[in-house]
């Protein structure tokens, strides 16, 4: 359908149908049962006409009920209008890949589109058009909860994979490609700033940071094309994001030329009240209407209120029917005016969902995701050793993480399971360990099986609702039972080898005797096949940290792209005025990048193919890299930059390029990573993005901190 | 000396002898054996003219010296041209008072005045004309170690002492009065917001909250007349203050009309080439001149390129003739002059100093800034009963804190002579408590007395050197040894009070089962004497906290004035999706404003005079205060407000008006408090203040949680 129209539809539709376009509800609206319904009428107070008009719809799953449901909505139109069905799919749909901070630890930007093309084959299959995936907040607070969605700490990093992850959901071609569902940017923005790390908190971050630091995520997956920016709980500089003019109208729309609707996050227009910058909800739909949020997601302050502001001033009714022309291009993006059903198909549900090859990606991307954080020669297993497996993680399904509501516990590989098919001797015990309990029965039960067997494999962790929205904690260790647990086995077992399931860095000093500890991360449904591999060493682990782990809650946050204080620590770490603590180091225990695997992988002969480059360049790095191990390895090539002076201080290293590259037994490589000069960009005082003249350092290594190869270059 | 006076000397100032005047030398350059100087000297590759000519020198004390100095200094200067003496007197020059945090706890304007007036009239005496106090950063972080130098967390309240300290510093009429010194505002600007409380580091925040929040107790000091201004260490939009134009130029010059020279902190000129934002001492120049910094302290970037920067650009010659010229009208200011000696006076040296009644002030000071944070029922102690006094604090003359460089242990009461001096039966351990390590000896004699008394003081803490400058700890708990050492006494001990010596907010869930605690401070010079004055109940602790105490550090920051959020805790604490951890409350574990008494206070009949107000106005806040018990008592009647909806998010509640009044044995009083409303102005999206038409909300109590009475108003 031509734009023009949809501005012939939007002509014909009366004001308060355009209304209804704006509106978003929850699929609780749309259930059979008529009376099942008056419980979220009453709270919304809204009538049937209202839901039948509500412009797009919110959880909905399952092929047939998304068919009826269309088929319904496209009757009862006066315009016969499609809705739109969006739901949150973050990492994976029935199929759970790991959560996106694992994700971010693959530096694999393949898996991270395959994670996403899946995700939206079985969601298409389901009737979904749109998920609200990826979340691309800059996260630095292992307290916030929600670390378990963004991909990470670095803006960079995290700007790959937002473009990944908006190809693997939209494809090439969306309109047309059934098998793909439209992406939602969020959350617009800062959302991961939450001071104190605790959710829907105040964000208070300067405008240079803000630009430099938060930002470019987003702005990688718009330019990706993504179709929907949904706003963030948080306020900027006091002013919520919902009501927020300045970062819809200037920063989104103006600068990053965004073209397509904005959602509100759940009932984020109507907590403008609570906010305070709203006296009541006709003032919130004032407000966010003028910032520009198009869809309101389980509030009415739009349906209840819009037409009064239209009756005291016309401009609202122009900014009305922008919102709605936006809605209905989106609708039309999606080809649901041609082809309202896209791909949903009951048939095809059944093979695609779960499928094998399903199975297969989430394991290996699973197995890929994970990070060895430390092995004291015991990894990996030999599969015919005495092995025990338990601990609160280690036959639980409870492994998908918080944002994974299609996913069942029953069709997830636990840890145990997955040992138990790989190892020769694995004893799994049957007594129920508790995540935060010990009881007198599991006490007995652990040092029994460690004193009687080789190797203990102890999986601890957080349950689903310890990480994730509404789920921050001011304490970061594990939980205290576990760590007894933990200290009882080591004093009696010959090995132990923690695996963690977890959603967020930890602080891990109470674990720091076990002879190996595995990061698995809420791994979804393969994991503990995944875990499997790589304990008996079928797979080589390569995940590398794309978020720093703190020495204790008391050094957050802690992050790798710090800039240099006018008293550096790295320089004189032992004097006594430096900017520092007292009682624990500046550094992370991992930092950014870091991961082990099973083999050394050597740094040599780092060259750049020019010392002097031009403003606008690109600068060929060649290292070569040698695998001294005797099976195959995977290493991720970082490259950091160091600009030397700038209009403002610069961090002491920056992520901007990386190679991940298959390595043979005893195979060299040499590698050869372009790096653009442009990336050398950052905020000026000016807020102007501009690369400066002058000398920068390049550094070259497997993670943030032991960067081995050092080189020069300068921009003229 | 009039202006066109000190313009006709610089007219005759060779460009050299200018840039001389910009350079403040630590007072090792001045010993009177030339050889001590040739380190120093080296350091900053300087000669001796050089030396001869720097504009101001610092650190220098005593009178005799500071007259020499000051004679030697004219003598050799071409112009004859005097020189000023700075120093870093804190809270105290010989007679120690508590540190400023704890005078942040005394709610006491006067007292604050008199400990900055008995610190003018010792340095005065001493030689020296202007001190480097106030330091007004506003601490949400206890992790930093300088939030001992705070007066707090509040920007009214710190403003309010702001204007106190510079009254208490320089008096009436600078000028003649010669028992005053010129006082030097601190940090400018947003120390306090090191990131993760970690020293020097990285601040950012937004531009609403620096201008909201962190500027105004700067502004305060600045509208009181203070003489001089101090860069921060730290960086603010990633451009260090120090060479930060927007900061000094726009902000402090332009908005603030501050007319005074500006000084940078110790070598933070030089440390912009650190900071990665200058080349060169040349380039670090270069951005400190521009931004108007007047004087360098102890670098010597100024001293060697600004004669090269001029040689290049007239322009220059201007800045220096600027700095130059606010430099001799600060050294006019002080009269010096006509009377470069000032008060050095080395008869009353010896009167003045350390005199009974500044010990006196000292001691009474310490006693209103003290905070009871718990008594179950134990104080006031019986002066018959068998106590018991010991722990690593009890018997050390370390009660001065990090700044107090005059003061000496032994002219410290401690806490056992404190004691010893009121209590009938006093036993004081001669056994030796260190701070970090219990011995078996110190063990046994800790049971021993213990077990063998009525009640314990135990007296833990910090060292002088665990809070301060570059002393951030990531834990902010008691140092191990004594929670250990608190938890062997509680669990043999009758009764245990426990009194803290310390420089920041702490944890102290893990001496919760204590029966009393008294956080004492760093009291200072007679800090043993007010501990046993509160014990004994001679005195009715009133010291209420101006700096939250978390929970602990994972809670960090923790502060009373947040805005509400969209999802807010206090309507609804055990909902899943509120902005909460789920581990900890929201509230500090002692608040803003909290502290008890040895008598109950009741508040009634809250009433305003007027209901509608106008934008300019007066609002008459009348509350009956009525003291239960049958001791006197002082109450600090506080007022905060609430602003119900704000163009930007307005705090829950903020502290405009407070009132301490003395209240006899069962005395009743109507106390009116006056809020003006020009109070409660906020900084808006424009980055204007502003007073809202609208509806508040005003809540009155003894802190700023148990706010027991609230009433609202609007503006029109």
């Amino acid at each position: 359908m031509k734009q023009t129209e949809l501005l012939a539809i939007i002509e014909k539709m009366s004001p308060k149908e355009k209304v209804d376009q704006l509106l978003q509800l929850a699929a609780d609206f749309y259930t059979d049962n008529a009376e099942d319904r008056t419980g979220p009428m009453d709270n919304l107070n809204i009538n049937e006409t209202t839901i039948d008009n509500a412009g797009s719809i919110l959880g909905v799953s399952g092929a047939q009920k998304a068919i009826d449901i269309q088929k319904n909505y496209i009757e009862n139109n006066p315009h016969n209008l499609p809705t739109i069905l969006m739901a949150d799919i973050i990492h994976g749909f029935r199929t759970i890949f790991p959560i996106p901070l694992a994700l971010g630890c693959t530096w694999n930007t393949d898996a991270v589109e395959e994670m996403a093309s899946i995700s939206a084959l079985e969601s298409s299959v389901s009737g979904l058009h749109l998920t609200f995936s990826p979340m691309l907040d800059l996260v630095r607070d292992p307290r916030w909860g929600r670390v378990l969605e963004s991909t990470g700490e670095d803006p960079y990093l995290n700007s790959v994979y937002a473009k990944s992850m908006v190809k693997g959901y939209q494809g090439d071609n969306l309109k047309e490609d059934v098998t793909k569902v439209a992406a939602c940017v969020k959350h617009f923005a800062a959302y991961g700033g939450a001071i104190g790390g605790r959710d829907y908190n105040t964000v208070d971050v300067s405008e240079t940071t803000l630009r430099e630091k938060y930002l470019p995520s987003y702005q990688a997956a718009i330019d990706a094309g993504a179709k929907l920016v949904m706003t963030a709980f948080n306020t900027i500089e006091g002013v919520p994001a919902s009501g927020n003019k300045k970062l819809f109208r200037d920063v989104l729309r103006d600068e990053f030329e965004f073209k397509g609707p904005v959602i509100s996050d759940w009932a984020a227009i109507k907590e403008m009240i609570n906010h305070g910058v709203a006296a009541n909800e006709k003032d919130a739909a004032r407000l966010a209407i003028e910032a520009g949020v198009d869809i309101e997601m389980m509030t009415t302050c739009y349906d209840k209120h819009l037409l009064e502001l239209i009756d005291e001033d016309a401009k609202y009714m122009d900014l009305l029917d922008e919102a709605v022309l936006r809605i209905l291009e989106l609708k039309n993006d999606l080809g649901l005016f041609e082809n309202p059903y896209r791909g949903a198909d009951p048939v095809k549900e059944k093979e695609v969902i779960l499928s094998e090859s399903h199975r297969e990606s989430a394991r290996e991307i699973a197995e890929k995701s994970m990070v060895l954080l430390e092995n004291k020669e015991i990894l990996p297993l030999d599969k015919t050793a005495k092995i025990a497996v338990f601990g609160p993680k280690a036959t639980t399904g409870d492994l998908m993480g918080a944002w994974s509501w299609q996913g069942k516990f029953d069709e997830v590989i636990t840890i145990a399971e997955g040992l138990v098919s790989k190892g020769e001797h694995v004893s799994v015990s049957t007594t129920n360990y508790d995540l935060f309990e010990n009881t007198a029965e599991s006490l007995v039960d652990a040092k029994e099986l460690a004193t009687t067997n080789d190797v203990v494999v102890l999986a601890l962790g957080e349950a689903d609702w310890m990480s994730g929205e509404a789920a921050s904690r001011s304490d970061i260790k594990l939980p205290q039972s576990q760590i007894e647990l933990f200290k009882i086995v080591r004093s009696v077992a010959k090995k132990v080898v923690v695996v963690l399931v977890n959603g967020r860095p930890l602080d891990l000093t109470d674990i720091s005797e076990a002879d190996a500890i595995l990061e698995a991360w809420f791994p979804g449904t393969e994991g503990g096949n995944a875990v499997a591999n790589i304990l008996f060493g079928d797979v080589n682990p390569s995940g590398r940290l794309s978020m720093s782990f703190p020495e204790n809650v008391g050094q957050v946050p802690v992050y790798y792209n710090t800039e240099n204080t006018g008293r550096p620590y790295e320089a004189a770490p032992e004097e006594k005025y430096v900017s520092k603590y007292l009682d624990v180091s500046n550094y992370a225990k991992y930092p950014f990048g870091y991961g082990l695997s099973y083999s050394s992988v050597s740094y040599d002969n780092l060259a750049l193919d020019k010392e002097i480059g031009e403003i606008e360049d690109t600068i060929k790095v060649t290292v070569t890299v040698t695998n001294q191990s005797d099976r195959l390895t995977t290493e991720t090539i970082q490259v950091y930059t160091r600009d030397l002076v700038g209009e403002t201080a610069r961090p002491l290293k920056e992520l901007k390029a990386f190679k991940q590259v298959e390595l043979a037994a005893n195979e060299t490589k040499e590698v050869v990573i372009e790096l653009e000069t442009k990336k050398l960009a950052y905020v000026h005082q000016d807020l102007s993005w501009a690369v400066d003249a002058g000398e920068f350092n390049l550094m070259v290594g497997p993670n943030s901190r032991e960067l081995k190869l050092a080189k020069s270059f300068s921009l003229r």
